[in-house]
């Protein structure tokens, strides 16, 4: 299984697809394309989260504001699974995730022309509109995606988990950019954390652990005292409140509303959460 | 076959694919993502009238304002079809048009305890980075999609819609919310009905019967007088017309525009359609 | 395989996608299905640029702004390609492309009679809310990508690209409406083309071919000086560039930010292309 994950929208993902189909048959999985453009930290933080409820799987990963510099194109083993992308640090939290230790991750850099060119149809006479202005034995400066990524997932997939070394275009390496989402700090009842992602819905995600909730019915976020629910529906429609997430994370939502539109936050933004305790007002 | 609906846009549908591939090799067909949030009514009448034109399948169906509440999450028998989802009212639109006969129905409720914890791949150890403060054995009060319809749905694929009883975790049941889209009222030539939805073109998409145009060259549409025409183009470009869709409802559409924003009609607003003769104005 | 793209948006592909794997296990995959609406020569690029990457198959193409009005509906042999769209040129010049020879494309009309009706679920008997309006054995006349178009392409697929003949629903026609995108001039060092779409990211993609810019360090572009980079990061972040896309044509780009806006052109609009020599301001 390939799973694929980009910031491309539409319909550049198709490429990559047609690339990856044309040399096996591996069963492809779309995770999203619609990641925020080039916005490494945020794609990094859906990854670790999505690509563990997966079974074994290579993983193609293109958010990659670098294209065409001399970055490098990694191939990363974590665990059972494999991930395949720039190397900015986007891969190393879902793969840190996959691989439960730090033991068990190994990185390889590809090597683009021991990789050898992907090759569109070629029209065997050329002709009016038959054959575009592009050299089917050039590799492009802009789309990565379709000229490196894709055919070395699916290279990967058929050689496997446990026999990369068969693929005499993978050299070890280490990473050059390491990318780790920031952790809150906890101190006694008092979490500074970081708003880590806001959702489609608006849902603000922060890195502070869900516990900090355990038993309380009111926290004061920022200075801003919100009931803790358990779920969205503990407040009517249109208030805030704090809950934990589907990640085990505080998040900071409005019930079937906007979280981020009624608290401000964004991604990036310091979040301080202490505990309102009933004598508080 | 199982397929997708949801409106959880991106990239939240991935996580649910994750844990069916986990479980089962049946293969997954995304129907949609992008329903307008929380509205069930709207998906219940697309999936009315988009499933029966799939195969025998199972049919997962998120749309879900009421997660982590009391709500029960049901598996619904339609025929050969079978229908996963929440106790809205969105799946029975649906799975009444599948069964063709309400004694086709058949409504369990899933024991949530009974059908056991979705876990991600848990790590070996903990360090930095490598685990999350998701607890692999809860269940989310915000994603169900993940962690109670999408496990449901991959069991009840790989039982089969015909042993359904084979699964420990299903209670028959009765739905607690029921759902039936509007049906119009016609009296004489004249048609009372609704806007049932708009679709992604602006096509404003009524209840009301396509026969009721038979024969008509134009049609009062809430008092103003709409040429009839078999299909967009039967008008110039930017002009509006009442036609039979696809789904044999009539529509108040705009060939090469939008019927929503000529028309300033929204889904459940009023519709009077009566007809025009030679001798009207 | 058969291959999908449309201007749909969603919900309307799925009832495609139920119609295909109604009839055949032929392996799906998209491409796109948002497309500009009914916007047949930004289709047809894309088209041109993307399906050359894939392997042999079958595709499925509804751009259709004309859906219901006397146009054909076709299926064109490409090489060991076939497409099945309307006949609106959208089709062809991919087929061109696909086929490298203008001697290996053939085209066929579809009787839509002989082709057969498309029929969702059929109720066994008829009940509140178990039978829409839509009678089974019509077509529609605005949704030819279910009623026409998908089951074409699943019974081209199953027949097979050399065995068309056995269709008895196809005739061998010529097609009525031919597409050409444009070529630009070249004369000397002067290139005087046209912008033939931008993209997602906003890139401008021109119709004249990259190699107008080797040993360039700058372009004049519609009179604008603009550095000539290989890649987005040869300019900082913000600042404009002329490059040679991923097809091979010059493109006019900001790195990480819309070329579009920075450089107001539109899909038609001119674009003429000097070089900057050292001695040029």
């Amino acid at each position: 299984m390939i799973t694929l994950s980009s910031d491309f929208g539409t319909p550049y993902p198709a490429a990559m697809k047609g690339v990856i189909v044309q040399r096996t048959d591996a069963r492809l999985v779309d995770v999203a394309h619609e990641f925020p453009r080039q916005d490494v930290r945020t794609a990094s933080f859906w990854l670790r989260e999505v690509l563990p409820y997966f079974p074994p799987a290579t993983h193609l990963v293109v958010i990659d504001p670098g294209v065409g510099t001399d970055r490098d194109a990694l191939v990363v083993r974590a665990g059972e699974h494999t991930l395949v992308g720039p190397d900015n640090g986007v891969l190393l939290p879902a793969a840190r995730r996959l691989a439960g230790d730090t033991d068990r991750l190994e990185t390889h850099v590809i090597d683009e022309d021991g990789l050898g060119p992907v090759e569109p149809t070629t029209p065997t006479r050329s002709g009016s509109d038959t054959r575009g202005p592009h050299s089917p034995r050039s590799r492009s400066n802009t789309f990565h995606g379709r000229d490196v990524f894709a055919p070395a997932a699916a290279a990967v997939h058929d050689a496997g988990v446990t026999s990369l070394e068969s693929l005499a275009w993978l050299e070890p390496t280490t990473p050059a950019v390491d990318l780790e989402l920031p952790s809150p700090t906890l101190e006694d009842e008092r979490a500074v954390g970081e708003v880590l992602v806001v959702d489609d819905f608006g849902n603000v995600i922060t890195n502070v652990p869900g516990s900090i909730l355990d038993d309380l019915k009111r926290v004061r976020a920022n200075d801003e005292p919100v009931p803790v629910g358990e779920t969205f529906a503990a407040v009517p429609a249109g208030e805030r409140l704090a809950t934990v997430g589907s990640h085990g994370y505080v998040e900071l939502d409005v019930n079937q509303g906007r979280g981020d539109e009624a608290s401000g936050l964004e991604p990036g933004d310091r979040v301080v959460l202490e505990p309102v305790r009933n004598d508080d007002s």
